[in-house]
């Protein structure tokens, strides 16, 4: 194995902050040596719980996750951020965001945020952040919390993989609550009313709680609501609370985990997908020939189907 | 060819509506004919002007889009529109939106709707999208729009393959404008700021434009923006003028049209990407193989990396 690697992986075991940064890095990249990294960090995973927050933008999530944290710190444990926001082009995510976020926790050496942004046209940006999250586990953080804008299905794919999942709701929904989607009612193990000094937060609980009295889960959970004023620190303890009896209902002896042979499902397929398109593009295509063929379907000179058809017969 | 799938093509081509309909299914159901269908209905396509409108829940983009509709079809042109809703587990969309959509246009027989629901483990709604399009686009539909709930990267991708890009705000985001992301304000030909009947229009709107000022774009357009209020008609045919005037500028011909190359190149990878997981899941695993990997990755008994490469090296 390559030194640089070797000392990389030995750093992110002993919690270094420069070695856990080069890691998730190599990972982002797509680097060649990445898949020898997290096979290497692999059997030392598994130990961290993995909180995932998601919610439409404007609801105060980055607020309420660094308060999370701070709340997790003085329990003494340590916290992982992985802060993600698939429709930002910028690495480094919301920039606002991560400024304010900086001046609370950034100097505590007990937290490790990362940004993570687009993923690109190559995809697999939920198949990366669980690569970071398991680089996380690894090096020692108890709590990882991911964080995810927004609650379109590439949100709900990052955040599946966490071990429990928060969604953070404001007041003023209340009125469209037809448009909290039964695909967030299915996923929330937690639900969250924050900025609960606002107008309308009885009604809006009122018909959260009617909503979720409508879904039955397989699991028999029924997800408590939380109210929280994140910015005045208002209803975290409660928050973590709701996460623990989560956690705990979770690893009862009566009960198989389901939902990680779930989430290692769902990682296998992603896992391979990325890795047979990177091959497709890297033995099926010359140099430029995806551009021109490109240029083909476009002028309508060739079908996307039939040329797909031939890169497939052409590798396998 | 298949006697079945002869008439479905002819049924599309002469904008039968129950074969479209059916062409669809097999679109979304990934049915082996569907390669043949879509080869056989490409050089049909390329007509439509297709119209991408996207946008957090709540901002009113149903309609908005069932009035730009309506105003299309009095100026007498076909109108095709894909809803499409990532988030929600269930065909045929948001439930309660689709039956007052139905009462506006249902009975129109000028505009085929279409709600498309979540992609499954399996990905690719951007793709399915992108072949539905095509479809309607084959029909002879002139306008075909495609709304999408949510504004991150899979709604991104989705409205990626439109020839223009509406995204709609409401005032009241004017607070958390930082929360407009970057990726959003890159995408966007024409913005939107609906329910302009509200307070905070001026603030959202100046906001905007600084927003706007701050991005170049790389062809020298400039996003109009247009303050409607879809309930009452305000500013449909405004809104329809800056769509048009988009279309001109694209056009114009000393601009080589780069964007349906994008376009047709991130059709490929799509596609592609489908094409290799579905032909690996079926040659390159027995039967509940994935399930039994899968336990083995969620009892830390092997790693997903080794798994993915064998995978991989099985099929290739």
């Amino acid at each position: 194995m390559d030194r640089d690697i070797t000392a990389i992986i030995q750093g992110v075991l002993s919690r270094d902050t420069l070695a856990i940064a080069r890691a998730i890095s190599l990972v982002e990249n797509r680097s060649e040596d990445a898949p020898t990294l997290l096979k290497a960090l692999f059997p030392h995973t598994g130990k961290a719980f993995i909180i995932g927050v998601t919610g439409s933008p404007g609801v105060g999530k980055s607020t309420l996750v660094d308060r999370l944290a701070l709340h997790y710190r003085q329990e003494g444990e340590l916290v992982g951020i992985v802060a993600v926001d698939p429709s930002s082009p910028f690495s480094g995510g919301a920039i606002l965001g991560d400024r304010i976020r900086m001046q609370a926790l950034g100097t505590d050496p007990g937290v490790f945020i990362r940004s993570m942004a687009t993923r690109g046209n190559l995809g697999g940006l939920a198949a990366t952040t669980a690569d970071v999250v398991s680089i996380l586990d690894a090096a020692g953080y108890q709590k990882v919390i991911v964080e995810t804008v927004g609650v379109g299905q590439d949100e709900i794919d990052i955040v599946k993989t966490a071990d429990v999942i928060v969604v953070v709701l404001v007041p003023g929904m209340g009125d469209e609550i037809q448009t909290i989607k039964a695909g967030i009612m299915e996923i929330g193990d937690v639900f969250v009313i924050n900025k609960a000094d606002r107008q309308g937060v009885e009604r809006m609980e009122q018909g959260l709680r009617a909503l979720l009295e409508l879904t039955e889960r397989a699991d028999g959970w029924n997800p408590p609501v939380v109210k929280t004023v994140a910015t005045q620190n208002q209803g975290i303890d409660e928050l973590a609370r709701a996460i623990a009896a989560y956690h705990q209902f979770r690893q009862s002896p009566d009960r198989p985990d389901e939902r990680r042979r779930q989430i290692a499902e769902y990682r296998l397929i992603e896992l391979l997908r990325d890795r047979l398109l990177l091959i497709a593009l890297e033995r099926g295509l010359r140099n430029g020939e995806l551009k021109e063929l490109a240029r083909q379907v476009a002028d309508k000179e060739r079908d996307p189907y039939s040329i797909v058809e031939e890169i497939a017969s052409r590798v396998l």
